[in-house]
C-alpha cells in the first residue's frame, strides 16, 4: 500500500506541464501557487511571508526557497535542483534572487508562463510583480495550465483520495456515536477527530503522512451547524449544547499524502417532526437528482441546472444558498464547480462533491455531500455513509 | 469578561479608516482581503471560490457576499448594508455584480483604494481585475492603509491575545505531561489540544467564540519537530514515536475571538547531553539578546541584527535558518517583522513573537518562541511558559 505519490508520477506530470508550457510558446513555467507547486514536486510547506516558487525550464525543475526551507525541499521535493535565498524581507528582495536565478538559467529574456505575476501577499508579504523584476522577460498568465492537469486525477491520486474517505468514514461514525442531547458540540467534534486520529495512524503506520500542516489526521466536527444555526451553511463554531430536536450538519475527511475527500451529512436529534421529515426527503431528492445528471461529456453546468430546476418545481428557491458542488482532492474545493456557469466538460478521473443543500432560515439547515469521481460510464461514489434519515437520526 | 472585539471599536476602526482613505485622496476603499474585512466589520468566514468586499465609501460600509454567507453577515458584520450576488461562478461573473454596486453608490469614476486589484484566487476562482471591470474608477492600491491599523493592538485586542496565552499554556503543559517515550506524535498532540479545548469551552462558557474555522479551540502539538527532525524549522508531522534523547519543538494556541498568541518551547526527552545543553543555551542566549533589544521607537530590524551578531559570536551562522519573529495576532503571521529588512519602527501595542532558531542538521533543532507586547518603556511577555532546560525535560 502506497500512501504518498510516487516519483513517477511526479516526474510524468513535470513532463506533461513543460510539454503543454512549449505548446504554448513558453520557454519556461514560474509557478507560485503552493497547491501548484505541490502537485508537481510534491513538497509540501508552510505558505509564510517567505516567497517559495518553482521553475520548470526547459531541461530542469529548480526549486526556490527560503534557507528556513532548504533542508526540507532537498529531502522532499522532486525537482533538479534547490536553490535559496537567506529570508524575507532581508536586505535584498527575494524577487530580485528570483530574476537573478532566471537570469543564471539564461531566461532573462523568455517568454514565462506564470501562475501569477508575483507572490501572492500571503502573512504581510509585499514585493514587486515577476514582470517588473525581469523586464525584458514576457510575462504570460497561465494558471489554468497546471489547474488543469490538477482536475483530472491519476489512480495514485484516487488510491489516496479512497483512503481519505475511509477514515473520514471513522471520524463520522465516532461523531455519530457522541453526539446525544447535553453534549457541547466542539467538545463531540474533537473527541471523534482524536480517537479517528489514533486509530489512523496505528492502522496505516509509519508510512502514514498527513502532508497536512492545519489538518494532520482525520477530522470530524460541526462547525457551528447546530440547531437553528445549521441553516447558516458556513456557520462558525458557537460551542452550542446539542439539544433535543436538533438539525446538526457534519463535516468529515482526513489528510493522506496531501489529498483529502469530504462527507457532510445532516442528522436529526430525536424527536423527529414531519417538517424535518419533509425537508431531509426534499434534500435527499435534490442529491438524487445532482447524481442522475452526472454523465462525462457533459458541461458541469448541468448538473447544478438540474438541481436548480428540482429547487424550483418543489418551491425550494427560497431555500437556496449555494451551488451543487465543486471539485477536490488537493485543495478543499478546487475549479470546476457544478455551477450553472461553469461550462467545463465533465471528465474521467474529475473528483467532485456533490452537495445540494436547503436552508430554512430561523428552522434548519439540510445538506449531505458525497465525494465521487466521474468515469467513463458514470460516477463511482467514493464516500459511502449512509444517507437515510432513520439512520442519521440521534436519540433524544 | 469579553470575548469578542465590541461593536464600539469596529466603529472606532472603521472612522480611522475611512478618515485615512480621505487624507489619501480616495473617495472610497474597497477590500477583498478576509483579515482586513475581519478587523473593519468582525465578520469571519470561510473564504471559498466566492468573492467577498467590503466597500468604506464616505457615508456608508457595504459588504458584498454570496448568497450563501447573507444571514450568516447581516447577524455578524458591523456595516450599514449586505449586498448578496447569487453564486460564482453563475451566470453573470460577482465582479460584475459589484461594479454595478459601486456603481449605484456613484463610485462608478471614483478614486478607489484597494487592498488589491480584484479577489484573490483562492480556492479555483478567477475573475476579471476591479480596474478592468470599473474602467472610469481610478484604482489605487493601499493594501498598507489597513495593515498598519492592524500592527497596533488595542486593550480590547491585548485582551483577546492574554486570553489565546491562557488556553495555549493549558494545552501546552497537558502536551508536556502527556508527552513520553513510545508515544506517537500527533497522539499526544490531539489529545493535549482535546483536553485542553473541553477545559477551555467549559471555563469560558457560551460566551467563548473561536471565531475559526480551521482552529476551533486551543491546541499544542509537535507538527513533525521531532528527533533529528526538530531541526526542520518548518517540518511535517511524521506521526514520529517519540524517544529517549530526542529533542522536540513544540507550537500552542488558541483562538480568542478571531485573536491567536504564539508558544513554541524545545524539550528534551532525557537522557540530556552535554550537546543538548550547549544548544539549548545558546538558543537561550539567542532569545534573550531579542529581549534586550526590544525597545520603542526603535526599528524591527535591530533585532534581528542583534541576534545575528549573537549568532556570529558564538560560530552559529551555519544553524541559521529564519529571522526573530514577527507580528501577529489576527493572523498567524502578520507584518512587520524582526528580520535586518524592516525598518518599520516597534511601537506600543505591537504584537510579536520571539523565536531565534537554532537548527543542527542531523541533530536536532531548538527553538522557543514567545508572544510580546511593546510597551512605552519596553514590552510585557503574554506567554509565560517555563523556558529553562530544566522544567522542559520529559523523563526518558
Amino acid at each position: 500500500m502506497r500512501l504518498f505519490i510516487s516519483r513517477e508520477e511526479h516526474l510524468r506530470r513535470t513532463a506533461l506541464a513543460r510539454a503543454e508550457a512549449r505548446r504554448r510558446g513558453q520557454d519556461a513555467l514560474v509557478l507560485f501557487s503552493p497547491a501548484q507547486i505541490f502537485y508537481l514536486t510534491g513538497f509540501v510547506f508552510i505558505a509564510t511571508e517567505r516567497p517559495i516558487a518553482l521553475i520548470v525550464a526547459g531541461d530542469s525543475m529548480v526549486l526556490f526557497v527560503p534557507r528556513l526551507e532548504e533542508d526540507h525541499a532537498v529531502a522532499h521535493a522532486v525537482v533538479d535542483r534547490v536553490v535559496t535565498y537567506p529570508e524575507y524581507p532581508a536586505e535584498t528582495h527575494p524577487m530580485l534572487h528570483l530574476a537573478e536565478l532566471l537570469g543564471s538559467l539564461g531566461l532573462e529574456r523568455a517568454q514565462l508562463g506564470a501562475d501569477g505575476d508575483g507572490y501572492p501577499g500571503i502573512m504581510g508579504y509585499r514585493g514587486p510583480r515577476l514582470s517588473e523584476v525581469l523586464p525584458d522577460a514576457s510575462v504570460r498568465l497561465m494558471r489554468d495550465l497546471v489547474e488543469e492537469m490538477i482536475m483530472v486525477k491519476s489512480e495514485e491520486e484516487l488510491a489516496l483520495i479512497r483512503e481519505s474517505a475511509r477514515w473520514g468514514n471513522l471520524a463520522h461514525a465516532l461523531l455519530q456515536e457522541y453526539t446525544r442531547p447535553g453534549v457541547i458540540e466542539s467538545e463531540v467534534s474533537h473527541r471523534a477527530s482524536y480517537d479517528a486520529t489514533v486509530a489512523m495512524v496505528r492502522a496505516l503506520g509509519p508510512q502514514y503522512r498527513p502532508l497536512s500542516w492545519t489538518f494532520p489526521g482525520a477530522r470530524a466536527g460541526y462547525r457551528g451547524q447546530v440547531g437553528k444555526q445549521s441553516a447558516i451553511a458556513h456557520a462558525m463554531t458557537t460551542n452550542a449544547r446539542i439539544q433535543a430536536g436538533d438539525v446538526l450538519v457534519t463535516g468529515a475527511s482526513a489528510a493522506v499524502g496531501g489529498y483529502y475527500s469530504e462527507l457532510e451529512r445532516a442528522m436529526v436529534v430525536a424527536p423527529v417532526t414531519d417538517e424535518h421529515r419533509k425537508f431531509f426527503s426534499l434534500m435527499l431528492g435534490a442529491q438524487d437528482t445532482a447524481f442522475e445528471a452526472i454523465r462525462p461529456g457533459r458541461p458541469c453546468g448541468e448538473v447544478d441546472r438540474a438541481v436548480r430546476a428540482f429547487f424550483e418545481k418543489h418551491d425550494l428557491m427560497p431555500y437556496w444558498r449555494h451551488h451543487v458542488g465543486h471539485a477536490m482532492g488537493i485543495g478543499i474545493h478546487e475549479a470546476p464547480f457544478f455551477d450553472i456557469g461553469d461550462a467545463t466538460e465533465m471528465l474521467p478521473g474529475m473528483v467532485f462533491t456533490v452537495e445540494p443543500g436547503i436552508y430554512v432560515p430561523e428552522f434548519a439547515g439540510f445538506r449531505h455531500s458525497d465525494t465521487l469521481v466521474v468515469t467513463e460510464s458514470g460516477f463511482e461514489m467514493l464516500t459511502y455513509c449512509p444517507r437515510d434519515l432513520e439512520s442519521l437520526t440521534i436519540a433524544g
